[in-house]
């Protein structure tokens, strides 16, 4: 009885087991605040991805719950989120169309993939295998599907019919379309706009002047964008212009989903193994940032693998309610954690509102402006753009800005999928193309020490005929012949003629068969010149590789545990600080 | 007049303005020597390309004349080679019909593309280019070609009709079809088979014991395969097997190949495209490394561009003669070394007498039985089956093994291009994956001296409350994580517990954007935990980038420049040769 009892504790969550009352008011806070905020932007994703408000909305319920049962954040405020709303849009577009039950069917079995996917790399421990993707490639990604999503929006807040496909086509469309522009849907859409940015300064300021406290004032401008959605749909509600063509939300369908397995026809299910893979990983990613951020300010911890199994258990509820895929959104986990969460009870509370909102409040949003909807967006999704990370990538290391400025570019001009592979693809050749350009420094004794540096950078001794090279990366068959040729550009033209050459390898962690076959040819030719070659700084793993091969036997020189033991135990004249 | 002159004198190669007549005799024995291996083998692998045996003869004039104008081989023999007629033969088939005038066609057309990429490649100095595939790769190409080969070549031996196609399936193919096997032609081509064998250690002893010199017995054991043709055309011409249904090559066109520009169509052109790519890339491998590890036997000098601008006017020469790719082969250009070449003159001359081959001699060939070509090609390939070369990468390094074995694996289940990205993608995929595991030792003083090394390998001295770790990799979007959390490990549970860390950074020659992140996090962490974070000979291009990051700024340890200088100067009580 005890030993049941002590199996159903353990599946207890590890926060709720260590509840205590202090954490009540922050959590019941941040769950309202994050509600507040969650409910257009649900409903708005869910419009970004091509699927009824509503839908956004369930999947705001169940997903909350399950992730509060496996993640290991505290903070984490799980649900749509944009750039997954984009990329669940640009995946169901090829399997159907828009607003069909079809296409709202694949959006939950899209979810239902994506969290088994997850919930299985969480099982097998695979949380590193997302560090394949760079952070300038996430970056740029995030940034290239941030301007996607704005031109997307533009048709929306201008009232514009725009067929959905890449975002310079989009732009031409909207070109075009310029006259037919909606006044009213365009002027209430640029107020909204408008709003949403004074809101950020200028909300908590007045508040505050109004005599709230700083924290609180802050807060509740939070619900600024539930202020705007609630005045908007009253707006209309009032002038009727949605029966004068002005997109709404229209009649939300009343109750809690339904639970039920989404359809998994086996042509379906294939159709979406892809993108419900690129979901997954990039949603993991976006989620797992911030949850980290977020733990390191907080000293808390978070462990990967168990943010798998709650996102993957959070997708999973969704599937099994008709809804599309979550994951941790950015902003609203900064106010979750702003609000005061102090575990994942806010997220349950969250679910709790919407769950109230959709049994007996849905009947508010009919004559929701979709105009609004849009302009919540852009103004959610434009600090994703980021063009000062760019800069400061460039002024560190241009390849990491090249690699983002490809992703965003990729994501911008050929869609979601080939941006991604086009940035994979790019910074792992740079990788290769890295490992194939070796810096090779001639370097010299720092007087008075045992340390060998650049003879380029530092005042050092050298030594006549002895020519002490360090290779500074593992030799292998993309570097192996440009390291030979190399080496033998050093040896020419020396005078007096060199007659010891160190290869120093302290950076060499590995020298494959082809790079081994050089070495040896390099070797021979050497002999023939009358030099010997000399290796100094062996690892010890490299070393055991080395130890019976052909070209140890062959080697006409030594092998020095140092480069000291090099200069000191080989002949030559010594050069003082060359 | 003499600048005319000056240009004209130019344009003759090296080889040409600096011959002399010592060198005629060698030039004259090898290329008569290496005429008459080449009439069968050409002849053998137009067969296995599918073309009609005189294709393979036509690839013997021009293209050996077209290469001693560029080329910067003494002794490299051109011409048709098994790999490439295999090759050859799978690009074609997608084409047309196995000896239609389309398929020979478009050989010429196919020679033609890849003499221009070869020449092009040659002119903008591409040949470094090459290195992106590995030996393994090359080596288990070769391997899986062969066994490819030799699969092919059992239809021919025992004479069976045997669909072209994947290795196994003609295996198959031909254990169904074992019971119509043709006696006489098996029985003639497994003689041919056996005396071919034989005669490589056989023949040169029994000439030798006639009376003959060792080396000219060996040179003329070369002959056998000629000498077996001969007998085998003069044996089926006597008895009039081949009107009783044995395979024979038939009647020759007599003369040369007239030149003629090959068809140039557009969609033959592009489908053209990727096998002439192929075909050039290991085309121009398995000639430069002949060329090379023989250049460096007779100290001269093979240079990557000047090869491919021979390779590439020789496939043009070819390709407007109406023949097949060709390039330098590996047993026949030993063959040409061993008989005394010293020049391109040598190739000349073998292309002479093929040229009176083709003028006088055709009608010698019209009862030639198939199989005999066949027993010739299997012969020949044996040897490129590199086992031995497998079980040493097995002993020195399993990840190059396990590329060459996928590489020929990918070339017997899922042919010749297939089997070539198959190798290239694990060969890369090695590469990141070795940079993605980094190996992290801990280091101490070698006593004595101020050189560092791994506390598990040397008897080193530590100190109480520093811990000295070296990073054996780059640090980037791949491992930065991995290292990262291994470091944090080394901390875990070390008493007395540390206060300084130190990163010996002497084999990391670059640091990315996301791994600067990762690294200052842990310097976060570390700081949390009362740890300071220090680093050691940091090499001259990282401390550039390093300049001026916030890591650099919020670093709370210090820049050493040697591993000495950081266990000198901090505190720490010393624990002798642990």
């Amino acid at each position: 009885m005890t030993a049941a009892m002590g199996k159903l504790r353990a599946m207890i969550p590890r926060w709720a087991r260590d509840y205590h009352r202090g954490k009540v008011p922050g959590d019941l806070t941040a769950g309202l605040v994050v509600a507040m905020l969650l409910v257009p932007q649900s409903m708005a994703y869910a419009a970004l991805a091509g699927l009824p408000p509503h839908i956004g909305l369930y999947a705001s319920v169940l997903p909350l719950v399950a992730y509060a049962l496996a993640g290991s954040s505290a903070v984490l405020a799980v649900g749509p989120v944009a750039v997954v709303a984009l990329m669940t849009g640009s995946a169901l577009e090829q399997i159907a169309e828009p607003g069909s039950v079809e296409y709202i069917a694949a959006a939950a079995t899209l979810a239902l993939i994506s969290g088994a996917m997850l919930l299985a790399a969480g099982l097998v421990r695979l949380g590193a295998l997302a560090n394949f993707l760079s952070h300038p490639v996430i970056s740029g990604f995030t940034s290239g599907a941030a301007v996607v999503i704005i031109v997307s929006q533009l048709g929306p807040l201008l009232g514009l019919q725009v067929d959905k496909g890449p975002a310079a086509a989009m732009l031409v469309s909207i070109g075009r379309g310029i006259t037919d522009v909606d006044s009213r849907t365009a002027a209430m859409a640029l107020s909204a706009l408008m709003l949403l940015w004074l809101a950020r300064p200028t909300v908590p300021a007045l508040l505050r002047r109004l005599g709230l406290p700083g924290h609180a004032a802050s807060l509740l401008a939070k619900l600024t964008p539930m202020v705007i959605v609630l005045a908007g749909t009253a707006l209309v509600a009032s002038t009727g212009w949605h029966q004068q063509g002005l997109a709404v939300a229209g009649e939300l369908p009343d109750g809690l989903p339904a639970a039920a397995l989404p359809t998994l026809e086996w042509p379906l299910v294939t159709a979406l193994l892809l993108p419900a893979l690129l979901i997954s990983i990039l949603g993991f990613m976006e989620s797992v940032s911030v949850a980290s951020a977020l733990a390191r300010k907080r000293r808390e911890h978070v462990e990967a693998d168990a943010e798998l199994r709650g996102l993957g258990l959070a997708n999973l509820g969704g599937g099994i309610t008709g809804a599309m895929p979550v994951t941790g959104g950015f902003s609203r986990t900064a106010v979750n954690a702003d609000a005061g969460a102090g575990s994942p009870l806010a997220g349950v509370i969250t679910a709790g509102i919407i769950a109230l909102v959709l049994l007996f409040a849905t009947d508010l949003f009919a004559t929701l402006p979709m105009a609004v909807l849009a302009a919540i967006i852009i103004v959610a999704v434009t600090p994703l753009i980021d063009i000062q990370g760019l800069r400061r990538l460039w002024s560190y290391d241009r390849a990491d800005a090249l690699a983002m400025g490809a992703t965003a570019a990729g994501v911008i001009l050929l869609g979601v999928e080939a941006g991604i592979a086009t940035g994979v693809v790019f910074s792992l050749g740079v990788v290769v193309w890295r490992a194939s350009h070796p810096h090779i420094a001639e370097v010299g004794q720092v007087p008075g020490t045992e340390h060998f540096r650049n003879i380029c950078r530092h005042r050092v001794n050298t030594r006549d005929g002895l020519l002490m090279l360090r290779v500074d990366e593992n030799l292998f068959f993309g570097n192996a012949e440009a390291v030979a040729s190399s080496i033998q550009q050093s040896l020419r033209g020396r005078q007096p003629s060199v007659s010891d050459l160190v290869l120093i390898m302290s950076s060499v962690s590995h020298i494959d068969a082809t790079a081994l076959e050089t070495l040896e040819a390099l070797q021979r030719t050497l002999a023939d010149n009358a030099v010997r070659l000399h290796l100094a700084e062996v690892k010890g793993p490299v070393m055991d590789r080395l130890e019976g091969t052909h070209f140890l036997r062959e080697l006409d020189g030594q092998v020095w545990l140092s480069s000291q033991a090099a200069f000191a135990g080989l002949p030559g004249h010594l050069q003082p600080q060359s």
